[in-house]
């Protein structure tokens, strides 16, 4: 099939290197011609002109997105002749932290405590009923720690509300989390689903560093109850690929944090850590073919990326079990410019291996 | 870095695939806009046009080429201002039996009695002291089969002549063989040199089937020499890249039969089946980079061609551990479509998935 992706970062670079494997075409909708996923596909520059949306569209079988923050105006338009998965549904819940969280009320999903803030009185009544530390974040557009403000004590309260500029936000109540988790599935058309097991997260400045998969010391029950958490949400939304939830584990149990209708940077070990990587995974989805085994390759795997310089590369060639993921980006503070997987059956080859790449974590 | 490949088949598609993960941007030389590389970079078609030639080797920063029947000439014209790796003598000697098996001679390899052919005088000679049953073969441009006669009797001699259209051939004395083996390996710039285990190759009407790997019931003695012939072939030429044996197990002890100086059909299984794929690795090698590991991740890994027709497709992406690999070409009798990989540390699980594939072989 021709597979039309919205977007042409590093997501849509993997989803193409995935999906060539299975016989189909790829086509981007960028914003450029040097983008990570430009050599990898016909690219489509979007500049506004309906002419070049209809051609991308027109160009795919079906479409798919990269990023929660896609306008959703687009998909609607893309969707009058041809089909977008996963759905502006997925799209309209998770690009906006307030109907997420009260989709997670109605599927009686816990979550943080929150409150919706449109005003610095709403974010004064706000405080009093969430309490201190809380976390105040704009309702769409936030992505690696991005629009996000920590209060920790009243008097921040005008600066709190000054850094959103004015938009619409969401205060949470602040989780004092053991440690971060994530939860990656896939739902097929036919309403079939696997999952991958529970992986942990380590972020350093709102953006993740290290993924270790699958996370140790969870019990059987609680990767169950995450699953429960996934079939509800996957099922209530009918959403059709990839759908990550991340989560935090606190005293009071498994919290969900965010939800991201896509594949998921979590999820990157899977390419050489499960028999099917997520990416794969979501073409199979999206094209209607059954979905693969999520099963891992090996015990254990863990995903470093490569943030704001690309740092020792010919080290990470070398390092033993180590595989490189570059996403052909120019060096920026803070900009996911690769990854790599180790995987291995040796839990002390995998620390090793990890340790060899220190200089990658902060 | 960005590399030109000569030729734009299968082949160029899965160097294309591991070449971006390490961070590189591919160019190819293509017959025409709709081969199996075409979407996975930029694409020169190549006319005749020297401009055209020119402008390929101006946007690469190195060239490489997927088939042994690369015209010389051209990757001498490339050579003069951007490196080919590798080299034109890997290839002037692979593309020449006749010189192919000299090397043979003068490196003390094994490999079947021989004589160059160039009449029906000659063979007739030939005969007498190869006796038969022998293989008249062209001297260059044999594939997959083609340009190739068994003789059984004498009385074909006429026959087997007339086949060759009057070209230069070689007369080999036919091998009564165990089982056909493949090895593959890999040599760097700086001469550091990997190895892939034996596999055992089933070939039905000249065309690759199956690959069992690694091949059972190899000694380590046997893997050792078969190493010790790669080394010497590779240290040789001075080859840069991966570079193939195809070898006879006979009564008489291994014998090499063909070299190509590329990735093989035969190491299809590394993608999933090795911690770096011979695609990877070739890779490495002509962009100067460290050589990855060549270990298998699994016990066992099986490929399995998909030949003429894509069959049942559906199937084998339900099948349990195994991986497509479509190459988007029309179906057509005797053409490589694609391949499956099926890795297991299951023998029992291997031939199980072996057997639900059955349709894919002959």
């Amino acid at each position: 099939m021709k597979i039309g992706v919205l977007g042409s970062g590093q997501l849509g670079r993997m989803l193409a290197l995935s999906a060539y494997p299975l016989g189909h075409q790829m086509r981007f909708l960028a914003l450029s011609e040097d983008e990570p996923s430009s050599l990898l596909g016909k690219t489509f520059i979007h500049n506004n002109n309906p002419e070049i949306l209809k051609n991308f569209a027109d160009s795919s079988d079906i479409v798919t997105y990269e990023s929660e923050n896609t306008d959703v105006t687009i998909v609607n338009k893309i969707n009058q002749n041809t089909k977008v998965y996963p759905s502006d549904k997925s799209l309209y819940i998770s690009q906006h932290r307030g109907r997420e969280k009260a989709l997670l009320d109605k599927l009686k999903i816990p979550c943080a405590p929150y409150q919706m803030v449109n005003s610095l009185d709403d974010l004064k009544r706000a405080i009093k009923s969430i309490g201190i530390p809380s976390i105040l974040k704009t309702a769409t557009d936030g992505y690696d720690g991005k629009g996000q403000f920590l209060i920790k004590s009243e008097i921040q309260l005008y600066e709190a509300w000054e850094n959103m500029s004015g938009v619409e936000s969401i205060l949470e109540g602040f989780i004092n989390f053991k440690r971060e988790l994530s939860l990656i599935a896939v739902r097929g058309i036919d309403g079939s689903l696997a999952y991958y097991p529970l992986v942990e997260n380590s972020h350093h400045e709102g953006i993740l560093r290290l993924t270790i998969a699958p996370a140790q010391n969870i019990s059987e029950s609680l990767q169950k109850r995450a699953e429960g958490y996934m079939s509800s949400l996957l099922n209530e939304i009918k959403h059709v690929g990839v759908l990550t939830i991340e989560l935090f584990e606190s005293d009071s149990g498994l919290l969900v944090n965010e939800i991201a209708p896509r594949v998921h940077n979590s999820g990157h070990w899977t390419i050489e850590g499960a028999q099917t990587s997520q990416f794969e995974n979501h073409i199979r989805a999206i094209t209607e073919s059954p979905l693969g085994q999520t099963t891992s390759t090996k015990k254990f795997s863990a995903m470093i990326n490569i943030i704001g310089v690309h740092g020792p590369i010919q080290k990470a060639l070398k390092t033993k079990s180590a595989h490189l993921h570059l996403y052909d980006k120019e060096e920026r503070t803070g900009r996911k410019l690769g990854h790599i997987t180790i995987t291995s059956n040796s839990i002390d080859d995998l620390n090793q291996s990890i340790d060899n790449l220190k200089e990658y974590l902060p």
